[in-house]
């Protein structure tokens, strides 16, 4: 880092950052004032997620470039606004910077959270430019609406549905929880088509998201060991079989969508196919609150709904 | 602290949070899900704003209680609100938790964010809990809405309009940066009554954000020296009468509204005085780009908008 490319000033930062934003049709008021404005379209509801990464716990500088940090940070609020099957609209990005960060960096990480910002049609309208005592700190806030169906919630699950997923699970601290794509399209397509009761994106991990589900529905669910899908990341990470349906129930920061349709919807949903990535059946709903693993024998055990825990890692 | 009293996982404390948040009319659905859904009033546009505020270069938590932390994280963003003339609505919180902080700080933090959101009618609707491998950081993000007339914007600003502001100036650092209220039902008031032209908070500090608003508005502002009102903790900190005035131009976080008013507007505002705190004129908007301080003589000289760069300090 030569001095020349030292970042010098918030001001030239942000500059910098509003000649490269592009508008979108929603956006009234852009970067530059106060706060930015936005026109939803008329009878929709506006839908709003945030997320914080921060250096040395969701990442790590040394070994990841700024780029992967700020399309992190952007693809996460987006795999929310997915769950929600709502169109994601509009972002504001509040950075603490690193007073020896490069302005090459700081760039870079720009041009991170445009780059899927751009691909989903997101206008990044606003944000907060900080000098941080010690990491990299980014919070992205992002603004979407629903579509004329509505929002899909977690609480929508009915005992008899079924527990459907996008993908397979496990292993994706190898890299996947960087470069995923957010479920955006597919999440949509879901709602229109098969009429999604419930649905989650898998970040705690998919016994966890489960929990979630079944805990907000007042209802619980069964999964067959057999039916979960596993990730080529996962195999190379496991030691056994049993690591290797671990990873997949706990890991976490899959990003896929966990949802659940009525018997006939997920039948004709796993028939056709549509979405690109493949779907699968894992299980059922059932009235009896709780979570629980059916083996290959039929033997059900307690499934914890546990994930990975930031605070007691 | 003892062992009891430390937070052992996001969870609970998310579950403490949802246990304690209110919801509005204008919350379609609240925390407990991928995201938020609100119900913005028919015909308006959508605000949106973002603050991050981290230790070390905001707060010091040796030296501030925690809910005066989590009340500024609000107050500024009500603030940039406030100066677009909007109403708030609902708000989402991001925060990443040193791993040491006791539970009694992480909810006297929520106390301090709730304090602010409760007075201004405020749903706070969503956040994500981090850990923090060092200090404490806290990101708003308020979502609110325009009025039927619409948003007040720095670049409206027209030569002729007479530069007014709330208020006094100066000496923040001692108190009022952290317990200012924020200015809403004031912009509000300016706005539809007396037809504020183009807007601002002041919290880069009145010179560097009179800047903004002449840039913006791409024309130029004269101050009176003698005109710009002083607070007491500008008093109180300043060695002479020069230093007086440069705590007022350029301390910053003062928090008060900055906005331009036609003359006969002006006139009827001074001699009203409605706001509860009091309003007066600084100087007026010119044709010429740039900024001048006019002297009792009536010389004048450029004025830099400068304010504080935490990058500098």
């Amino acid at each position: 880092m030569s001095h020349a490319d030292r970042l010098t000033g918030e001001f030239a930062y942000i500059d910098w950052i509003r000649k490269q934003t592009r508008t979108t049709a929603a956006t009234v008021i852009g970067i530059g004032d106060d706060a930015a404005a936005l026109r939803p379209a008329p009878g929709r509801d506006v839908l709003v997620t945030t997320d914080m990464i921060i250096e040395g716990i969701h990442f790590d500088l040394a070994r990841m470039a700024p780029r992967l940090v700020g399309r992190k940070a952007m693809a996460v609020n987006l795999s929310d606004i997915a769950a929600m099957a709502g169109v994601p609209v509009a972002a504001v990005a509040s950075v603490g910077l690193p007073r020896a960060i490069s302005r090459t960096a700081a760039e870079q990480l720009y041009v991170g959270l445009r780059e899927l910002a751009d691909q989903f049609n997101v206008a990044l309208v606003g944000g907060d430019t900080n000098a941080s005592p010690h990491g990299l700190v980014v919070c992205v806030t992002l603004v979407g609406e629903t579509t004329p169906l509505g929002a899909v919630r977690r609480s929508g699950a009915r005992p008899g549905d079924w527990v459907m997923a996008t993908g397979a699970f496990g292993g994706s601290i190898l890299g996947r929880h960087l470069e995923f794509t957010p479920r955006v399209h597919e999440a949509l397509m879901l709602h229109e088509r098969y009429d999604a009761h419930a649905m989650i994106d898998v970040s705690d991990g998919l016994a966890a998201d489960l929990g979630h589900i079944a805990g907000e529905s007042r209802c619980g669910a069964m999964i067959e060991a057999a039916a979960v899908p596993i990730s080529d990341a996962a195999r190379s990470l496991a030691r056994d079989k049993a690591s290797l349906l671990e990873h997949a129930l706990h890991d976490g920061e899959d990003f896929e969508l966990l949802f659940t349709l009525d018997p006939g919807a997920a039948r004709r949903l796993i028939a056709d196919q549509p979405l690109g990535v493949p779907v699968s059946r894992l299980g059922e709903i059932v009235a009896e609150r709780g979570l629980w693993l059916v083996d290959s024998s039929g033997a059900r055990r307690p499934l914890e709904p546990r994930g990975y825990d930031h605070f007691r890692s």
